[in-house]
Protein backbone atom coordinates (compact mmCIF):
# COMPACT_ATOMS: atom_id res chain seq x y z
CA UNK A 1 0.00 0.00 0.00
CA UNK A 2 2.94 2.47 1.03
CA UNK A 3 4.49 1.59 -2.39
CA UNK A 4 1.36 2.56 -4.52
CA UNK A 5 0.18 5.77 -2.36
CA UNK A 6 4.30 6.97 -3.13
CA UNK A 7 3.36 6.26 -6.92
CA UNK A 8 0.50 8.11 -6.96
CA UNK A 9 2.12 11.19 -5.40
CA UNK A 10 4.90 10.39 -7.77
CA UNK A 11 2.54 10.18 -11.05
CA UNK A 12 0.42 13.08 -9.80
CA UNK A 13 3.87 15.52 -9.34
CA UNK A 14 4.57 14.31 -13.29
CA UNK A 15 1.70 15.03 -14.64
CA UNK A 16 1.45 18.40 -13.40
CA UNK A 17 4.97 19.08 -14.52
CA UNK A 18 3.57 17.88 -18.11
CA UNK A 19 0.43 19.80 -18.11
CA UNK A 20 2.40 23.06 -17.14
CA UNK A 21 4.76 22.54 -20.55
CA UNK A 22 2.06 21.85 -22.37
CA UNK A 23 0.01 25.19 -21.27
CA UNK A 24 3.16 26.94 -21.26
CA UNK A 25 3.40 25.44 -25.25
CA UNK A 26 -0.27 26.29 -25.97
CA UNK A 27 0.98 30.20 -25.28
CA UNK A 28 4.04 29.84 -27.62
CA UNK A 29 2.04 29.71 -30.50
CA UNK A 30 -0.98 31.90 -29.72
CA UNK A 31 -0.22 35.04 -31.45
CA UNK A 32 -0.23 36.76 -28.35
CA UNK A 33 1.52 40.35 -27.42
CA UNK A 34 5.07 40.50 -25.40
CA UNK A 35 2.85 41.36 -22.49
CA UNK A 36 0.39 38.31 -22.70
CA UNK A 37 2.77 36.01 -23.19
CA UNK A 38 4.24 37.38 -19.53
CA UNK A 39 1.40 37.36 -17.74
CA UNK A 40 0.58 33.37 -18.75
CA UNK A 41 3.60 32.33 -17.46
CA UNK A 42 3.47 34.21 -14.17
CA UNK A 43 0.29 32.53 -13.16
CA UNK A 44 1.28 29.45 -14.98
CA UNK A 45 4.43 28.85 -12.87
CA UNK A 46 2.88 30.27 -9.64
CA UNK A 47 0.22 27.93 -9.97
CA UNK A 48 2.71 24.85 -10.33
CA UNK A 49 4.82 26.08 -7.50
CA UNK A 50 2.29 27.31 -5.43
CA UNK A 51 4.95 30.49 -4.69
CA UNK A 52 3.54 33.56 -3.15
CA UNK A 53 4.95 35.46 -5.73
CA UNK A 54 7.02 35.04 -9.65
CA UNK A 55 8.28 38.22 -11.15
CA UNK A 56 10.05 38.26 -14.74
CA UNK A 57 13.01 40.68 -15.39
CA UNK A 58 14.57 41.07 -18.80
CA UNK A 59 17.42 42.21 -20.10
CA UNK A 60 17.57 45.68 -21.76
CA UNK A 61 20.83 47.27 -22.58
CA UNK A 62 22.99 46.16 -19.64
CA UNK A 63 20.67 46.18 -17.07
CA UNK A 64 17.43 44.02 -15.87
CA UNK A 65 14.46 45.53 -15.95
CA UNK A 66 11.15 44.54 -14.04
CA UNK A 67 8.66 43.33 -16.56
CA UNK A 68 5.88 40.57 -15.28
CA UNK A 69 4.62 39.89 -11.66
CA UNK A 70 2.29 37.62 -10.96
CA UNK A 71 0.51 39.88 -7.94
CA UNK A 72 0.15 44.00 -8.91
CA UNK A 73 2.65 45.89 -8.80
CA UNK A 74 1.59 49.29 -10.11
CA UNK A 75 4.39 51.05 -8.80
CA UNK A 76 7.37 48.11 -9.47
CA UNK A 77 7.15 47.41 -13.12
CA UNK A 78 9.55 49.53 -15.02
CA UNK A 79 10.72 51.11 -11.92
CA UNK A 80 13.02 48.04 -10.31
CA UNK A 81 15.70 48.04 -12.54
CA UNK A 82 19.17 45.82 -11.76
CA UNK A 83 22.89 45.87 -12.96
CA UNK A 84 23.94 42.84 -13.80
CA UNK A 85 26.48 42.60 -10.63
CA UNK A 86 23.26 43.58 -8.68
CA UNK A 87 21.16 41.13 -6.31
CA UNK A 88 20.29 37.65 -6.59
CA UNK A 89 18.86 38.39 -10.12
CA UNK A 90 22.03 39.51 -11.61
CA UNK A 91 24.14 36.60 -10.38
CA UNK A 92 21.40 34.45 -12.02
CA UNK A 93 22.05 35.91 -15.34
CA UNK A 94 25.93 37.03 -15.19
CA UNK A 95 26.31 33.10 -13.92
CA UNK A 96 23.54 31.30 -15.94
CA UNK A 97 22.67 28.93 -13.32
CA UNK A 98 19.58 28.23 -11.35
CA UNK A 99 19.75 29.52 -7.51
CA UNK A 100 17.63 28.20 -4.85
CA UNK A 101 17.36 29.22 -1.20
CA UNK A 102 15.21 27.78 1.06
CA UNK A 103 15.14 30.38 3.55
CA UNK A 104 16.18 33.79 4.94
CA UNK A 105 17.04 34.82 1.39
CA UNK A 106 17.31 38.55 2.29
CA UNK A 107 20.35 37.32 3.99
CA UNK A 108 22.49 36.18 1.68
CA UNK A 109 25.30 38.42 0.49
CA UNK A 110 24.01 39.21 -3.11
CA UNK A 111 20.80 40.27 -2.39
CA UNK A 112 19.42 43.70 -3.19
CA UNK A 113 16.60 45.37 -1.64
CA UNK A 114 13.76 47.43 -3.16
CA UNK A 115 11.31 46.97 -0.07
CA UNK A 116 9.58 50.21 -0.56
CA UNK A 117 8.52 48.88 -4.03
CA UNK A 118 8.98 45.28 -3.86
CA UNK A 119 7.20 43.00 -0.83
CA UNK A 120 9.18 40.04 -2.28
CA UNK A 121 12.44 41.56 -0.42
CA UNK A 122 11.04 40.10 2.65
CA UNK A 123 10.35 36.86 1.56
CA UNK A 124 11.71 33.64 3.15
CA UNK A 125 12.30 31.29 -0.16
CA UNK A 126 14.03 32.15 -3.70
CA UNK A 127 14.07 30.13 -6.64
CA UNK A 128 15.24 31.61 -9.79
CA UNK A 129 16.21 30.57 -13.44
CA UNK A 130 17.97 32.62 -16.30
CA UNK A 131 15.46 33.08 -19.38
CA UNK A 132 17.65 31.62 -22.87
CA UNK A 133 17.49 32.29 -26.15
CA UNK A 134 19.80 31.49 -28.94
CA UNK A 135 22.46 30.26 -25.79
CA UNK A 136 22.19 34.13 -24.66
CA UNK A 137 20.40 35.19 -20.99
CA UNK A 138 17.79 37.45 -22.42
CA UNK A 139 16.18 37.59 -19.05
CA UNK A 140 15.71 35.73 -15.56
CA UNK A 141 12.31 34.13 -13.80
CA UNK A 142 11.83 34.30 -9.96
CA UNK A 143 9.32 32.60 -7.80
CA UNK A 144 9.05 33.24 -3.80
CA UNK A 145 7.65 32.00 -1.25
CA UNK A 146 6.83 34.08 2.34
CA UNK A 147 7.85 31.12 4.41
CA UNK A 148 10.67 28.84 4.25
CA UNK A 149 9.73 26.25 1.18
CA UNK A 150 12.62 23.72 0.25
CA UNK A 151 12.46 23.79 -3.07
CA UNK A 152 11.94 20.18 -4.66
CA UNK A 153 13.78 18.64 -7.72
CA UNK A 154 10.55 18.86 -9.58
CA UNK A 155 10.31 22.49 -9.46
CA UNK A 156 13.95 23.33 -9.78
CA UNK A 157 13.40 21.24 -13.15
CA UNK A 158 10.38 22.78 -14.29
CA UNK A 159 11.70 26.27 -13.50
CA UNK A 160 14.84 25.77 -15.61
CA UNK A 161 12.82 24.23 -18.56
CA UNK A 162 10.34 27.06 -18.51
CA UNK A 163 13.21 29.03 -18.10
CA UNK A 164 14.50 28.07 -21.89
CA UNK A 165 10.79 27.65 -23.11
CA UNK A 166 9.99 30.95 -22.84
CA UNK A 167 13.02 32.82 -24.15
CA UNK A 168 12.52 31.87 -27.27
CA UNK A 169 8.87 32.67 -27.09
CA UNK A 170 9.89 36.09 -25.72
CA UNK A 171 12.36 36.93 -28.49
CA UNK A 172 9.81 36.35 -31.38
CA UNK A 173 6.99 38.13 -29.14
CA UNK A 174 9.37 41.16 -28.96
CA UNK A 175 10.49 41.84 -32.55
CA UNK A 176 8.08 44.23 -34.36
CA UNK A 177 5.56 43.38 -37.15
CA UNK A 178 8.47 45.09 -39.37
CA UNK A 179 11.23 42.83 -37.38
CA UNK A 180 8.93 39.42 -38.32
CA UNK A 181 8.66 40.34 -41.79
CA UNK A 182 12.60 41.06 -42.56
CA UNK A 183 13.16 37.75 -41.01
CA UNK A 184 10.69 36.00 -43.05
CA UNK A 185 12.58 37.83 -46.27
CA UNK A 186 15.54 36.06 -44.97
CA UNK A 187 14.21 32.55 -45.01
CA UNK A 188 15.91 30.29 -47.91
CA UNK A 189 14.31 30.49 -51.17
CA UNK A 190 14.48 26.63 -51.47
CA UNK A 191 14.45 23.99 -48.53
CA UNK A 192 17.48 22.95 -46.91
CA UNK A 193 19.30 19.46 -46.77
CA UNK A 194 20.07 18.02 -43.71
CA UNK A 195 23.46 16.11 -43.66
CA UNK A 196 22.82 12.41 -42.92
CA UNK B 1 -0.23 -5.82 -7.27
CA UNK B 2 -2.14 -4.96 -10.10
CA UNK B 3 -2.51 -1.43 -9.31
CA UNK B 4 0.91 -1.02 -8.55
CA UNK B 5 1.67 -2.39 -11.66
CA UNK B 6 -0.43 -0.25 -13.68
CA UNK B 7 0.60 2.87 -11.62
CA UNK B 8 4.14 1.81 -12.36
CA UNK B 9 3.86 1.75 -16.51
CA UNK B 10 1.25 5.19 -16.43
CA UNK B 11 4.39 6.74 -14.54
CA UNK B 12 7.12 5.44 -17.03
CA UNK B 13 4.86 7.11 -20.13
CA UNK B 14 4.50 10.22 -18.43
CA UNK B 15 8.36 10.46 -17.07
CA UNK B 16 9.69 9.70 -21.00
CA UNK B 17 6.88 12.47 -22.26
CA UNK B 18 8.58 14.64 -19.64
CA UNK B 19 11.91 13.90 -20.48
CA UNK B 20 10.88 14.56 -24.24
CA UNK B 21 9.75 18.39 -23.81
CA UNK B 22 12.74 18.71 -21.92
CA UNK B 23 15.24 17.10 -24.33
CA UNK B 24 13.70 19.76 -26.80
CA UNK B 25 13.90 22.61 -24.49
CA UNK B 26 17.75 22.05 -24.34
CA UNK B 27 18.13 21.65 -28.22
CA UNK B 28 15.93 25.32 -28.25
CA UNK B 29 18.34 27.10 -26.36
CA UNK B 30 21.50 26.13 -27.92
CA UNK B 31 23.11 28.31 -30.29
CA UNK B 32 22.79 25.26 -33.26
CA UNK B 33 21.87 25.79 -36.87
CA UNK B 34 18.81 25.11 -38.75
CA UNK B 35 19.87 21.72 -39.81
CA UNK B 36 21.06 20.98 -36.56
CA UNK B 37 18.05 21.41 -34.51
CA UNK B 38 16.00 19.39 -36.89
CA UNK B 39 18.19 16.88 -36.96
CA UNK B 40 17.57 16.74 -33.13
CA UNK B 41 14.00 17.18 -33.23
CA UNK B 42 13.56 14.33 -35.52
CA UNK B 43 15.84 11.37 -33.83
CA UNK B 44 14.12 12.55 -30.18
CA UNK B 45 10.59 12.09 -31.77
CA UNK B 46 11.46 8.61 -33.59
CA UNK B 47 13.10 7.64 -30.02
CA UNK B 48 9.87 8.64 -28.08
CA UNK B 49 7.25 7.26 -30.34
CA UNK B 50 9.72 4.25 -31.45
CA UNK B 51 8.36 4.60 -34.45
CA UNK B 52 10.29 3.42 -38.25
CA UNK B 53 10.98 7.03 -39.85
CA UNK B 54 9.94 10.73 -38.73
CA UNK B 55 10.03 13.54 -41.11
CA UNK B 56 9.78 17.24 -41.24
CA UNK B 57 8.24 19.34 -43.91
CA UNK B 58 8.83 23.30 -43.89
CA UNK B 59 6.34 25.71 -45.68
CA UNK B 60 8.54 27.57 -48.82
CA UNK B 61 6.16 29.54 -50.62
CA UNK B 62 3.19 28.06 -51.09
CA UNK B 63 4.68 24.33 -50.92
CA UNK B 64 5.56 22.05 -48.53
CA UNK B 65 9.13 20.68 -48.93
CA UNK B 66 11.00 17.88 -47.04
CA UNK B 67 13.16 19.26 -45.26
CA UNK B 68 14.67 16.38 -42.41
CA UNK B 69 14.22 12.85 -41.96
CA UNK B 70 15.38 10.34 -38.85
CA UNK B 71 16.76 8.20 -41.64
CA UNK B 72 19.19 9.07 -44.55
CA UNK B 73 17.09 10.25 -47.43
CA UNK B 74 19.91 11.59 -49.74
CA UNK B 75 17.82 11.96 -53.26
CA UNK B 76 14.23 12.66 -50.83
CA UNK B 77 15.35 15.76 -49.41
CA UNK B 78 15.21 19.04 -50.78
CA UNK B 79 13.05 16.60 -54.07
CA UNK B 80 9.90 15.85 -52.60
CA UNK B 81 7.40 18.93 -52.36
CA UNK B 82 3.94 19.05 -51.61
CA UNK B 83 1.14 21.76 -52.36
CA UNK B 84 -0.74 22.08 -49.76
CA UNK B 85 -3.57 20.45 -51.39
CA UNK B 86 -1.35 17.22 -51.97
CA UNK B 87 -1.10 14.48 -49.77
CA UNK B 88 -2.13 13.59 -46.18
CA UNK B 89 0.59 15.93 -45.01
CA UNK B 90 -1.31 18.90 -46.95
CA UNK B 91 -3.84 17.84 -45.43
CA UNK B 92 -2.40 18.87 -41.98
CA UNK B 93 -0.80 21.63 -42.57
CA UNK B 94 -4.03 22.86 -44.21
CA UNK B 95 -6.42 21.51 -41.77
CA UNK B 96 -3.88 22.51 -38.67
CA UNK B 97 -5.04 19.51 -37.14
CA UNK B 98 -3.29 16.24 -35.93
CA UNK B 99 -4.12 13.12 -38.33
CA UNK B 100 -4.26 9.80 -36.58
CA UNK B 101 -3.95 6.42 -38.99
CA UNK B 102 -3.42 3.09 -37.73
CA UNK B 103 -3.15 0.89 -40.71
CA UNK B 104 -3.16 1.21 -44.45
CA UNK B 105 -2.65 5.01 -44.30
CA UNK B 106 -1.46 4.97 -48.68
CA UNK B 107 -5.21 3.64 -48.86
CA UNK B 108 -6.26 6.98 -47.76
CA UNK B 109 -7.94 9.11 -50.27
CA UNK B 110 -6.03 12.08 -49.28
CA UNK B 111 -2.78 10.22 -49.77
CA UNK B 112 -0.01 11.11 -52.43
CA UNK B 113 2.69 8.69 -52.70
CA UNK B 114 6.25 9.43 -53.86
CA UNK B 115 7.37 6.02 -53.57
CA UNK B 116 10.44 6.06 -55.62
CA UNK B 117 11.93 8.91 -53.19
CA UNK B 118 9.90 7.92 -50.10
CA UNK B 119 9.69 4.44 -48.44
CA UNK B 120 7.35 5.33 -46.15
CA UNK B 121 4.92 5.45 -48.74
CA UNK B 122 4.17 1.86 -48.09
CA UNK B 123 4.06 1.84 -44.39
CA UNK B 124 0.91 1.31 -42.40
CA UNK B 125 0.71 4.01 -39.83
CA UNK B 126 0.74 7.77 -40.10
CA UNK B 127 0.86 10.34 -37.25
CA UNK B 128 1.10 13.95 -38.40
CA UNK B 129 1.17 17.57 -36.44
CA UNK B 130 1.13 20.75 -37.63
CA UNK B 131 4.32 23.04 -36.91
CA UNK B 132 3.10 26.51 -35.65
CA UNK B 133 4.58 29.64 -34.56
CA UNK B 134 2.95 32.80 -33.94
CA UNK B 135 -0.40 31.41 -34.49
CA UNK B 136 0.82 30.53 -38.17
CA UNK B 137 1.40 27.09 -40.03
CA UNK B 138 5.50 26.61 -40.57
CA UNK B 139 5.52 22.67 -41.64
CA UNK B 140 4.34 19.57 -40.35
CA UNK B 141 5.86 16.48 -38.41
CA UNK B 142 4.99 13.01 -39.44
CA UNK B 143 5.89 9.44 -37.94
CA UNK B 144 5.48 6.47 -39.49
CA UNK B 145 5.29 2.67 -38.18
CA UNK B 146 5.96 0.02 -41.21
CA UNK B 147 3.16 -2.38 -39.41
CA UNK B 148 -0.16 -1.25 -38.28
CA UNK B 149 0.14 0.63 -35.26
CA UNK B 150 -2.73 2.04 -33.04
CA UNK B 151 -1.11 5.44 -31.60
CA UNK B 152 -1.86 6.16 -27.96
CA UNK B 153 -3.08 9.27 -26.26
CA UNK B 154 0.54 9.95 -24.88
CA UNK B 155 1.80 9.63 -28.30
CA UNK B 156 -0.55 12.27 -30.10
CA UNK B 157 -0.52 14.41 -27.12
CA UNK B 158 3.03 14.42 -27.16
CA UNK B 159 3.32 15.13 -31.71
CA UNK B 160 0.76 18.08 -30.82
CA UNK B 161 3.24 19.37 -28.38
CA UNK B 162 6.67 19.15 -30.11
CA UNK B 163 5.07 20.86 -33.21
CA UNK B 164 4.34 24.14 -30.98
CA UNK B 165 7.08 23.69 -29.26
CA UNK B 166 9.15 23.41 -32.50
CA UNK B 167 8.05 25.81 -34.69
CA UNK B 168 8.87 28.41 -32.44
CA UNK B 169 12.66 27.88 -32.68
CA UNK B 170 12.33 26.92 -35.94
CA UNK B 171 11.59 30.47 -37.12
CA UNK B 172 14.45 31.94 -35.04
CA UNK B 173 16.88 29.39 -36.28
CA UNK B 174 15.62 30.07 -39.73
CA UNK B 175 16.76 34.08 -39.26
CA UNK B 176 19.99 35.14 -40.57
CA UNK B 177 22.35 36.70 -38.28
CA UNK B 178 20.96 40.07 -40.11
CA UNK B 179 17.29 39.69 -39.68
CA UNK B 180 17.77 38.89 -35.80
CA UNK B 181 20.16 42.00 -35.45
CA UNK B 182 17.22 43.77 -37.09
CA UNK B 183 14.88 41.94 -34.47
CA UNK B 184 16.97 43.38 -32.04
CA UNK B 185 17.01 46.88 -32.58
CA UNK B 186 13.23 46.83 -32.76
CA UNK B 187 13.43 46.10 -28.59
CA UNK B 188 11.47 48.49 -27.14
CA UNK B 189 14.11 51.10 -25.13
CA UNK B 190 12.07 50.52 -21.73
CA UNK B 191 10.84 47.98 -20.36
CA UNK B 192 7.60 46.82 -21.41
CA UNK B 193 4.89 47.49 -18.81
CA UNK B 194 2.52 44.07 -18.23
CA UNK B 195 -1.26 45.21 -17.15
CA UNK B 196 -2.27 44.30 -13.58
Amino acid sequence: MAKTKELEVRLEKTEQQLSLFQKISRLMVRDLSFQEVLKGVVSLVVEFTEGDSCLVYLLDGSELALCAASTPHPAAIGKVRLRLDEGLTGWVARERRLLSISREAYKDPRFKAFSDLLPEDTYEAFLSAPLIARNRVVGVINVQHRLPHQHTGSEMEALTTVGEQVGCVLVLARMSPDALECAELALPSGPVAVKQ
